[in-house]
């Protein structure tokens, strides 16, 4: 059959119609009739398809964000790639919104319900490692699989492997790649966006599987499919296995040092990194965040209040770790840099490490009974110090309070800003969109690395030009037609203006 | 205005209908006029719009492949990306084949005409360097610009960066995105794929005209158009800027050791990449290599005719460039190498590294007289030795002669067939179809790193699956409907069997 099929073809120009409620009961039939199995036992069935209203309300809200809770009218655990295909074909008989769920680490929206209800389809259960190939350092994986278990199981096999993307520590394989994420290893091995994710197979909106690539770490057999699908946030299809590429797993230690400011701080970075050694995460904290972790209570240490880079360096040798941390040192002094630490076993390193990764319960802790509102941006590194300049000015003239963390060595940070009451909430999201023009401003984009779902979708067009979006649209009108999957994410909204498709203006 | 318009989207499902000769005529004196800009001068259209019969012959022809010669019916060397969208809006009027020609080192007859002729499009005079950000590691430059001379002027001006993707030293930065390029140092730093192209702006088939993301080194804000363009081999629109990223230059040397044979030097490889010691590029050469080069006489060294490793390592300092020396050369022995040498000066180790270099005109001149056929593939790095084992025999069972050289760290490599005659050519194509397929039969790829072009096309759906090229084709129409741009390369030809779209099979 080629695709996509004609009668599909012919409502391209149309505006999603989504299925009535009538069509939505019916598509929850004919799933249930589809999971019975050969022995139409109601007990598989009942785990497979489910209609319960915690489990609904569950799969369509999140602690981590601020949106609406919207649920979905059925959740499904399918466990294999012709299960979620079965999935697809119904929902597209029936017109009826398609959302996948995973680890629920997202943090804008993205797995949120169409306001008209709709399928979740919960990769959850298909988390198993199907291949582990030492030899070629990569890994053949279900989209459930949670990158920390991943690494956790290579360990326990004494496979000296791992997989460097680390973003939230419960994210999924599948919700990785639909978000394009990223995390503090990336100033070393770069992103989902780079030759992490070597193929796909996704069930496509025709409910065509395909696998985008095959095995080997290059290829130039033309455009990558595979890239296609990594942000596109489950939009353009379902991702139902993955290989993912491996590194080796290096003897790595722990430095932190304070600075009179953020500048002086980027500009150490860029400097050490220039001198090529083995700086596998460079992590910029403000002086609020600090202040953070010594009242949060977790650490035994004592921070000076300031501005302050954690390091994490990799070598081959202990001899290669000792000598980064004397060249960083150096650097850093030059630049100011004071107190420069280095910890002094693995336990030390550990423990250094664990008080960076705090940032989130220790941001919080700082204003008891306080909500966070998590947002990130990303600039050219050059910058990121008027960008932390004027947003923690912003901060401080709204009346409210932010750690700043961010990824230095490539120009990406993180607030997590505080409130209590609706009033401060709405002052928060304000400041948000404040922040994200001005990183737009300055070269840069909406998200660096928790991707657009709801809460980033009204600045794709002052970030990319309206020309850049009319294409992402065109894409996905190519491939999802009726505009079935995860509607409402991604793409800004087609303003009143713009009027249907075909007219001029 | 909407993209794409009505009028085009009506053709959507048409097979493509090139402008008859008329109409090329009509392009052409449209092309000519708007050439001539406000003075009307003549000299300016004929440095821009070339119909001269040399120019057509030497756009249309390669020394570097064995498919026929196809010449354009005009040559136009635009300054501007708005010239370049006045070109792209008249070849879409008069519906002509729109090719688009720059470094002109491709292997695979990427920038052929069409058979009914049309235009070609000369980059080469858009090389212009538009903006250096030291700060940011990132370099903004027209297509044009060659990789070796980008290199040379920042040498120049004395900023240590570097753009690591290291093609054909011709090769310009349109074509290596294009084709989705890499080279000998992808062990260390990925391929044209991965985060090394940070935007690019591209003239649309509708003449429009956008850049695909900002200058920020991350960004999860929705898929990533630049990806699209990256080995879509002109068929997708024309990139006219481009962001680059640059790493640090850092300092280097240069070994080289010898194996009983391609399985030993190949694990060898493995265990050395696992150390995690800085290692910049790996390559595999054959012993006919080996042979070739000590017959060539550009070197001083007689090389043991020996399966062989040359490294190219990198660190930080003189220090860390002995300690993976060390490391390195215990490795190798573990796995049977013997002769390690490591280059004594820097003079010796780029002395050694040009007898690698030198595999092109030292493989031809093992026969003189000879043309030689390059090729290459990739599969998952533990079936190189079994794939160039097999591909060995088969070249001595086809009675020919080849070098094979191999980024071994990436399980890519190249032969080098060589031939004289009209019947050695054909057996010469055949071995290459037997090669690929049997990449393919081994999990991987019909090309690393040369794209698809003329020559591999045939082997797409073999590798990837009906599907998934259909996707590709889905992508081209939307993006594309008149087919126009550089038609005949990277999708297979449909098959007569596949009917028209629409039609159920």
């Amino acid at each position: 059959m080629l695709y996509p099929p004609r009668r599909i073809l012919e409502d391209t120009n149309a505006p999603p119609k989504f299925g009535s409620p009538k069509d939505i009961a019916n598509a929850i039939d004919e799933l249930k009739s589809a999971f019975t199995g050969e022995t139409g036992a109601q007990e598989l069935v009942n785990t497979k398809v489910s209609t319960d209203p915690d489990d609904l309300h569950t799969h369509g809200f999140s602690e981590n964000d601020h949106f609406p809770g919207m649920s979905p009218s059925v959740v499904i655990y399918p466990s294999t790639t012709e299960e979620v295909a079965t999935i697809v074909r119904i929902a597209t008989k029936y017109k009826v919104p398609i959302t996948v769920y995973s680890g629920a680490t997202s943090l804008e929206g993205h797995y949120r319900a169409h306001s008209t209800g709709g399928i979740c389809v919960d990769m959850s259960t298909m988390d198993r490692i199907i291949a582990i190939h030492e030899e070629d350092s990569d890994l053949v994986c279900q989209p459930g699989a949670r990158w920390m278990d991943i690494n956790e199981i290579l360990k326990e096999k004494g496979i000296p492997l791992f997989f460097p993307i680390d973003p939230a520590p419960g994210a999924t394989i599948g919700g990785m790649l639909s978000t394009g994420c990223s995390g503090t290893n990336a100033v070393r091995y770069g992103t989902a966006k780079g030759e992490w994710f070597l193929n796909a197979t996704v069930v496509l909106p025709s409910g065509e599987v395909i696998k985008t690539r095959r095995r080997s770490r290059k290829s130039s057999a033309g455009f990558d499919l595979t890239k296609l699908f990594i942000g596109a946030e489950g939009t353009l299809g379902i991702v139902t296995e993955v290989t993912i590429r491996l590194a080796p797993l290096l003897p790595t230690t722990v430095a932190v040092v304070q600075f009179p400011n953020v500048q002086k701080a980027t500009e150490a970075v860029a400097d050490v990194l220039n001198t090529g050694v083995g700086i596998q995460c460079v992590e910029l904290v403000d002086d609020i965040f600090i202040d953070a972790i010594n009242r949060y209570g977790m650490s035994a240490r004592k921070y000076p209040v300031a501005d302050s880079l954690f390091f994490k360096f990799q070598g081959p040798t202990p001899a290669s770790l000792k000598e980064t941390a004397k060249i960083v040192k150096a650097v850093a002094e030059r630049h100011g840099g004071t107190g420069f630490q280095l910890a002094r076993t693995k336990e030390d390193a550990d423990a250094l490490w664990a008080d960076r990764k705090n940032a989130h319960y220790a941001g919080l802790a700082i204003m008891p009974g306080a909500k966070g509102w998590p947002t990130d941006v990303c600039v050219p590194v050059s910058k990121l110090p008027q960008l932390v300049y004027e947003t923690k000015r912003d901060i401080a003239a709204a009346g409210l309070l932010s750690t700043i963390v961010g990824h230095v060595g490539d120009g990406n940070f993180h607030a997590l800003i505080l409130f209590k009451t609706d009033e401060e909430r709405e002052r928060t999201k304000a400041l948000v969109s404040r922040m994200v023009k001005r990183a737009i401003a300055l070269d840069g984009t909406c998200t660096g690395e928790h991707g657009v779902g709801i809460g980033k979708k009204e600045y794709l067009v002052e970030e990319l030009g309206e020309g850049t979006v009319q294409l992402m649209k065109t894409i996905k009108k190519a491939i999802d037609p009726l505009g079935i999957f995860n509607p409402g994410k991604l793409y800004p909204d087609d303003s009143p203006s713009q009027g249907k498709p075909g007219e001029d203006h």
